[in-house]
């Protein structure tokens, strides 16, 4: 195998959770558990996650139950907590359309009744119904200034039990829709990948530069793309919501597409060992 | 009042339904009794709606049960009937995510399992639900050659029972923003205001040219940009989902902008009977 030169510098990982670590239904993806604890003894790892049903200890709970021992709930990113800093930094009055799980994220800012009315949507899965979406439009459409904030800004993603499901950017776009014309923007924050600022701040809790790290996902645009776009290195995994159909994408290249978690790891990992030895 | 000359070729009105001779709730709005009276003893008139909770015998049900007693049901143009044919025409497998009732419409052309899949999309309501809009994201998604036919493509709508409501558009650009990538596209039927097709389909059901009839809405993109667009003159009244801020609209100039059908239809048949006289 012809060993690749960046390889040698990389000294930390972006690790995308769902359809990485574990297939969403609850089982954890072949090597996934090794790769971990190879990135906990030999490396630095932060899991950069979109993950907006589960609080970080929520999620870290359940990956640990899964087999993932080594994880901390300080090295998961999730972007509701971020958003809740966000809208109470700028005082807004938020409407919240997101999971159940993770109202417990907004507790301290739900009540700016004068501030900037605003839309905070997440995969709020079955709340995503006629009801909850007219709601939240409705926010929107009476607002001089609407203020859209989500989640991420997901296509879909893989559920074990139901198959791939509409993720939040689709309802996004289904707010956006309805709430522009020609004469009216409606301004739309994401809080998640593929945006610099989420990336770069788990970058910067490693302690590292852009340079220096990659990032694994099964995601191309929200993972790999993202991250290419910010300057960190990408690679793809063919698990979670890999399609056959990107082993060639048009626009979007990899700097590696491999198996797994594992094979990514090991292919970085052995090869570091190997020029030190 | 300066009068228009071209209220004088004017030989046939196109109107528009739920916002324009009723608010959807069921209350028949000032004077659009009357207007419509006016029209099927002076004039030559067909009622084109995106409407796709109901047949077009429905709609004529309750129409009359308001106070509509002229209005005929062969002289109601809805999307679904049309989507029905095109789907049969076109020998597809779709998979229908409408309103119940409407179903009915589609009973000859349900069973083509080796068509081309497709999703046909309309207003559904309540049915417009997580597990509902993910059955029909997974038809598209494994589709090899993805094709969405949605009956309309409103922004949305005014329930007067709830307020503004989702239409089928917004629903619409969910599915499409989860199917699309750079590499891959939905194919997007839209049977409806504003396609060109469906409004001429009345224009030729009058016996007329398109410059010899007005369309007149509450919707400026669907009803007045879409006729405009064909080459019919559009008329906007300040009922339904009017917005104040559509008077000095940056983009779309309605030929008039008035306070409800009657106006309208007022304006053009007095000043047709000022001339005759």
């Amino acid at each position: 195998m012809v060993e690749e030169n960046w390889y040698e510098s990389i000294r930390g990982f972006l690790v995308d959770i769902t359809g990485v670590l574990y297939n969403s239904g609850g089982i954890a993806i072949d090597g996934s558990i090794l790769a971990v604890n190879r990135l906990y003894s030999e490396s630095n790892v932060r899991f950069v996650s979109n993950e907006s049903s589960s609080t970080r200890e929520g999620i870290c709970t359940m990956l640990r139950k899964l087999g993932f021992e080594s994880i901390q709930p300080d090295h998961i990113f999730t972007p509701a907590p971020v958003a809740a800093k966000y809208v109470t930094k700028h005082g807004l009055s938020p409407h919240l359309l997101v999971h159940n799980n993770v109202l417990s994220e907004f507790s301290n800012c739900i009540n700016s009744p004068n501030g900037r009315p605003c839309v905070v949507l997440a995969d709020a899965e079955s709340d995503l119904d006629f009801i909850n979406m007219n709601k939240a439009f409705r926010v929107l459409h009476s607002s001089s200034n609407p203020l859209l904030i989500t989640l991420g800004n997901g296509k879909f993603y893989h559920r074990a039990d139901q198959g791939p499901c509409l993720d939040t950017g689709a309802y996004a776009s289904a707010l956006k829709f309805a709430v522009e014309d020609a004469g009216r923007c409606c301004e739309h924050l994401v809080i998640g990948k593929p945006e610099e600022t989420y990336f770069m701040s788990a970058v910067e809790d490693l302690g590292l530069t852009k340079e220096q790290v990659v990032m694994i996902g099964d995601d191309i645009s929200g993972d790999v793309d993202g991250a290419q776009k910010v300057g960190i290195k990408g690679i793809q995994v063919r698990t979670g919501k890999w399609r056959p159909e990107w082993e060639k994408h048009p626009t979007i290249k990899p700097e590696l597409i491999v198996d797994n978690l594992l094979e990514a790891v090991a292919l970085i990992l052995d090869s570091q060992q190997r020029i030190k030895n």
